[in-house]
């Protein structure tokens, strides 16, 4: 385990390097949209979904000179989606990481413009970096990353969230929120981040799957924890869903029971990853790194 | 010129049918989110930007089955534009082009996410579709939209307007704010169209030098209009920047001098296009049909 805190925190450390490096300077006009740009990215996060992408690359011989665009790309589109989603319009958070959100330090002009001007950016990395030896590929994955990130991927599954306050959604439905809300750019991160190999179309499946299961596993964890954890440890404002009447899997199984389920994906995340050809470690740690936050 | 508007009436009725076929159809989920893109998009405005493409592609060799994507995308990022300018955080419009608003006909956190679902679908149209021969210069496609959209571009822009209310703005500074704002996405209308084709750097120079007086001749227009025109006419609410104390055109130079400014903007991109290998006539006339809108 100890090897993989070390791996994970050279990613980290590598990542908000190339954040940095990404995002332009505060010297640059106009000056305060690029400073709220580098308040909402910077200094921020686990970054599970870079992680996810470098762990992926190791499987399809992706080196992280190539995947830390990809990934920062993915987080790009995560620091946008989170922006836009703390608005008074969305879910009108005051608290974000433990600092104040984009709208309450800047305004709320900023922070819808400090959004969009991030996934400009995110689509600007992949479309400039040397990500793949055939541009056709780069291509390939631009696409991926458009359809994540768009209405029948992540923003699709920010409007059925919205949709859904005070309804009484069953279980199959709230996957289906869930998949496209957060599970769609998890699957994007470790999809690009295998793209920065050459994969074959059977490593492809396997990790698709892996990502599906990663990607609801962490939703369920999330809900467990936004159920039950302090708003200091959180980082963010606890018990919204459940003050928003939304339903989650903690409403709708419990807490125990929402904990097992992630057990039952972090197994079949494992299951997937043992089809592979090449081991895949960091990737079967990621695992058990997002179910162990709720434990 | 009744050839012009023929050639504009036909690119207007291919350009409305490929954003019909690209936008998702209100059937699949999320339907009221894709009801609202599809709004926002369809049935609206002149499309200026889609015909500059097709008529620098015109320039380049750049057939009407390209450019049509390479036209979607710009008028897609267009579109999130006047969704998200038109929200109450930002401008705080009830009308554009003749109906309410995106954020009125449906809420503001539907106007948010199409807002932000557009601009991926944009993206999406210039990754997936096939734009060039060499997909190494659909690399450079996206990245040139990318930027243009980005906060080095229109989003920029946007902040810089919205820094400069109330403010005491000089005439190289409001050209500076407009080069950013409605001027980038200009630019990469008539660069995008040209790109696929086959432009060499000259041509390329003399097209970014015409975009760039077009682009400014456009802003000055609208300014002319803003302040001289009845709502109905404009089919947005009239008088909006004087009476938020915006600086325009009118405001600095007076309505004569703005369209005297105007016409030799014109001239400028007539100039431009006299030094091309190709003739230029659609672009001519486009030229002409932006600053006689003010007459």
């Amino acid at each position: 385990m100890s090897d993989f805190i070390a791996w994970m925190q050279a990613c980290q450390s590598r990542m908000e390097s190339v954040l940095a490096d990404t995002l332009p300077p505060v010297h640059i006009a106009p000056q305060r949209l690029h400073e709220a740009m580098r308040y909402a990215v910077l200094d921020g996060g686990k970054r599970v979904r870079p992680l996810l992408a470098f762990a992926a690359g190791e499987v399809t011989g992706g080196t992280p000179d190539r995947v830390q665009f990809a990934a920062a790309a993915v987080e790009l589109i995560h620091a946008y989606s989170l922006v836009h989603d703390d608005m008074p319009a969305m879910d009108d958070d005051a608290l974000r990481r433990g600092k104040p959100t984009v709208h309450v330090e800047f305004d709320e002009a900023t922070a819808l413009l400090v959004g969009d001007a991030l996934q400009s950016l995110a689509f600007d990395v992949l479309a400039a970096q040397p990500l793949a030896d055939d541009p056709a590929m780069q291509l390939t994955m631009l696409h991926l990353l458009a359809q994540a990130a768009g209405s029948r991927g992540m923003a699709g599954g920010q409007a059925i969230d919205l949709a859904s306050v005070g309804k009484a959604l069953d279980l199959a439905e709230l996957e289906f929120m869930h998949i496209h809300k957060t599970g769609a750019l998890i699957r994007a991160s470790v999809l690009l981040g295998a793209h920065c190999g050459t994969p074959d179309a059977a490593t492809l499946a396997a990790l698709d799957h892996y990502a599906k299961c990663i990607g609801l596993a962490f939703q369920v964890v999330d809900d467990v924890l936004d159920a039950e954890a302090p708003t200091a440890t959180l980082g963010k404002t606890a018990g919204k869903d459940a003050s928003h009447n939304k339903p989650t899997y903690v409403s709708l199984l419990g807490a125990a029971r929402a904990r097992e389920f992630a057990q039952e994906l972090r197994s079949d995340a494992h299951a997937a990853l043992a089809g592979l050809a090449a081991p895949a470690p960091h990737l079967r740690a990621l695992a058990d790194f997002v179910v162990e936050r709720a434990f």
